[in-house]
């Protein structure tokens, strides 16, 4: 197999353990602390969890390894989608667990979640592991979308541990994941299996975070790889001089990624979904947002700039969000038929006039055609709008447009303006992760096993105080049940992990709110150019520019 | 002004240059080689540069620098696109300027050849300069894509020279940029000016080289990044496992962009804008070419993959040229106004029906409804279809469906196809320069002022050997001339510089063509990651596999 020489040089970089992980198994001991309490609903939250809630949050500390010599057998899935560092946690957890005992046994569960209820596994050797070792992807044992809820699913779960003699299962997800974690850890452990669960942070999306996660794994790497494309995307524009670039990143709900790529490169515009919300914004007052830094450049000059869209801002529009809801009914059940059944768009769009609200309407008549024809043509197999398919960043354009031509007409702007398209996802959820992604990553997974040996179950693997260097990290574990609250979702109540949007009074939030206007106007872009693996500690270690906010 | 810290460190980057110019100024001499000749069309181009043609190929040595002591104000000009390591080139120029005599003069032209008309520049000082060193972009100066190359024109630049006490105009640019330079190299000379004109090799495309220019600057970086984020792409759909990805590269014309691509990545499938033409292939059989990959791919189960379109590849394909061609003649003149007030897309069909030949109708007939609009709708000023604007990516993956649809009901396949799309172009243009790109231009750059010491006029900087450590280089120029053929263009023989196309019977694409049954079956991706500036020498300071092959 040919490796290029970048992934084989990092084949030998040594990941770097919090200080009280370095000496040895032996010598790790642990310190267990308060008692917690689920951040909301204790009630309903511990009468859920009658056998795994309420648990003690703890840390590890240098000291006599006391744990029971015991014989592990784990088994580890990737679940969801790729965030870079996903192959450093299961090479911590291996290096670990055979540090331990080179009789323990790790089980790769094969395509995410369903390889454990289809028994679809591999057993990881040195040989194996090491090729992957420092290496972006979730390819070591493949990823997958299935949920692991229904208790039907939790017996398969047991059956297939007991035959293996598994002791314990890691699971590498985001927040659903790991909110299912702790149901399967409850299920196992009042079903006296004997299997403990353990979970860890992962998404590059970067919403599961609270006052115990510092950040998931991947969105530092994620991130660093989007402001480097962004960046360069600057540097073009300012040196082309002619045209708007519209960048849309991923990001889910949520719009970590767009703001600290927003920190990193002081992009012209970059929108904040969570603030359009609580602004309760329109698309035209988004537009003419946008519109306001285009026009307030070229009187400078300057007829180029660069935005970032958050992927998921339409759904925060208020007036937006009643569309889509008047679309999907407007399409509901046989409906449909009689709308595809008009042989022309003008027919189309006539029904569509009297199908939606005045309201909604006015709305739906301000965007470009292409939108339009897509919210009414290209829908998901229960006929509802496929929002996430929305080219926002050719939406907002196409609205920028429209307001440039009104203000044309109106004398308010003479400029030119030239918008280009991009969306940054894939490139970035497999980079090869950076220095900070493979040291937190190996030491979750190093760390989950420290749990593991230790007997505790329902766990997050915690590494905390991540804006230090890695020898001042503190390593531990907290019940996930702390994390959680009751939502409601899909009409029923139920227990999860409270997700983490962008928080408007946080500091990254105020700190690019405090600086928007300026970088609005004038050129302030910064380069950060591509992740450095090598060189200069503060080239090549630092993480994000969120975390250091939110620390400092 | 805010900068990153990788700006910070790669300011403290020293350029290697080629060993024969490390020993100073006062140490570097010349050694005429041979007299030179046109590669094709001698006669012609010798009456055309009656005063420049035929002149010395020469190179440098460690010697007794014989310039004549003279003062020398240079100008300088970014002309074209961005490509990583122009800011380099100026920064070589300006050092060897300064070091053989303070009192030396670097004017830059801002926004390219339009700044010499305009007579709109800086002067270079060292801490303006200073900002720039190892940066990527134009933004020193800035760019532009105006022309040099009418007598005007020149009377025009020859007064600018004049007013400013200007000895030496030195253009980095392409291809055209440099035949242009080679006739202004002339003009100068014809009416003795006492101006000279020195020319440097730029152009990410990569099809500015021929037996003299190993490679053109920006090149390795761009494809660097290229290559990083398909990389990633790759091992994104190796772990995901569930969609096949079309990537479409920046390269103008020529494949070299993507053929480098393909060699550092090894994707399932690569087009080859060259081979198609050679091979007169039809869409028909290119999307079976690529169906055939994802077939087979899926009878092995893998329902995913990469594909990498180079941007210019339907202009290749003859029966697509021929419809763009009757398209245009189609919507000529006043036939638009007809067209454009047609009322719906149907009636606007049936009129493109009644007006395309048989031949053309058939392949129109099988394109995607979006592109088959954009072809009427979205016109160039002159009415032309805008061949640079069309999604090829879009349009390759839909012809694949249509291939596969009609496949599985000849239940020939029975995979699941997702396709997604990218467009590789402005992420790589102001990347910050490679070592090999940082090396190579300010050793152009310095080089081009050691032409100018030595009175040269109507040379090409050139740097050789360019596969070795830089310490093996070689310094030297060529006259513009020597590279020159006849070409007809626009109705008119033009001398101009030969673009180099991708070569079916060079090494890059044999390895390629060697190498690509395996790729389209297997998963053999490779993923270089992102560049590293600072490491093993092995990671950072490798030049491409095109340049290795074609020197190996």
């Amino acid at each position: 197999m040919e490796i290029s020489s970048l992934q084989k040089a990092r084949y030998a970089y040594n990941p770097k353990l919090p200080a009280m992980l370095r000496n040895g198994i032996a010598n790790i001991c642990v310190k267990e602390g308060e008692e917690t309490q689920s951040v909301a609903d204790q009630e309903k939250i511990k009468a859920l969890f009658p056998n795994t809630y309420g648990k003690h949050e703890i840390t590890f500390e240098k000291g006599e390894n006391t744990a029971p010599a015991k014989k592990q057998v784990v088994g580890v899935i990737l679940s969801g989608g790729q965030a870079p560092g996903g192959h450093n946690v299961v090479c911590g957890l291996y290096d670990a667990l055979k540090a331990t005992n080179k009789e323990n046994v790790l089980y790769g569960f094969k395509k995410g979640p369903s390889g454990l209820l289809e028994d679809d596994y591999l057993i990881f050797d040195d040989e194996y592991i090491d090729q992957f070792r420092n290496t972006g992807g979730f390819d070591i044992i493949g990823s997958g979308r299935t949920k692991l809820e229904t208790k039907e699913q939790f017996a398969v779960a047991a059956e297939v541990c007991k035959k293996h003699g598994i002791t314990a299962i890691v699971i590498i997800g985001g927040d659903d994941s790991n909110t299912n974690a702790a149901v399967l850890a409850e299920y196992f452990a009042e079903n006296n299996t004997g299997v403990q669960v353990i979970g860890c942070p992962k998404t590059i999306d970067g919403d599961l975070k609270n006052e115990d996660i510092e950040c998931s794994f991947g969105f530092d790497t994620a991130t660093k790889t989007y402001s480097e494309i962004i960046g360069n995307i600057e540097r073009d524009a300012n040196s082309a001089k002619k045209y708007w670039h519209f960048i849309k990143v991923m990001g889910r709900s949520a719009s970590h990624v767009a703001l600290e790529c927003a920190l990193e490169t002081q992009p012209n515009v970059c929108l904040i979904s969570e603030e359009v919300a609580a602004k309760k914004m329109s698309l035209s007052e988004i537009a003419d947002y946008i519109a306001d830094s285009v026009a307030n450049r070229a009187a400078k000059g300057m007829n180029f700039g660069v935005a970032i869209i958050p992927e998921g801002v339409v759904e925060f529009v208020p007036e937006f969000s009643v569309l889509i809801h008047e679309i999907n009914e407007l399409l509901a059940g046989a409906k449909a038929d009689a709308f595809n059944a008009l042989p022309t768009w003008k027919d189309k769009y006539a029904f569509i006039e009297n199908g939606l609200t005045k309201e909604s309407m006015a709305v739906f008549a301000i965007l470009p055609e292409s939108i339009q024809q897509q919210l009414f043509l290209e829908r998901d197999p229960h006929g509802n709008v496929q929002v996430s398919l929305i080219e926002s960043e050719k939406l907002f354009s196409a609205l920028v447009k429209d307001k440039l031509s009104q203000r044309k007409k109106d004398g308010t702007y003479n400029g030119k303006f030239n918008p280009l398209h991009h969306f940054l996802g894939y490139e970035g959820r497999c980079a090869f992760p950076s220095n900070f992604d493979s040291d937190y990553c190996y030491s979750l997974g190093y760390n989950a096993f420290m749990l593991i040996q230790y007997g505790y179950n329902g766990y997050l693997s915690k590494i905390s105080n991540l804006s230090k260097p890695a020898s001042e990290w503190v390593a531990g574990g907290m019940p996930i049940t702390k994390m959680m609250n009751i939502e409601r979702r899909h009409g029923e109540d139920k227990p999860v992990i409270k997700k983490a949007l962008v928080e408007l009074d946080g500091k990254p939030f105020k700190f690019f709110a405090a600086h928007r206007e300026k970088w609005a106007v004038e050129t302030c872009y910064v380069y950060p150019g591509a992740i450095q693996y090598y060189g200069p500690a503060e080239v090549c270690d630092i993480t994000t520019k969120t975390l250091a906010l939110e620390k400092e």
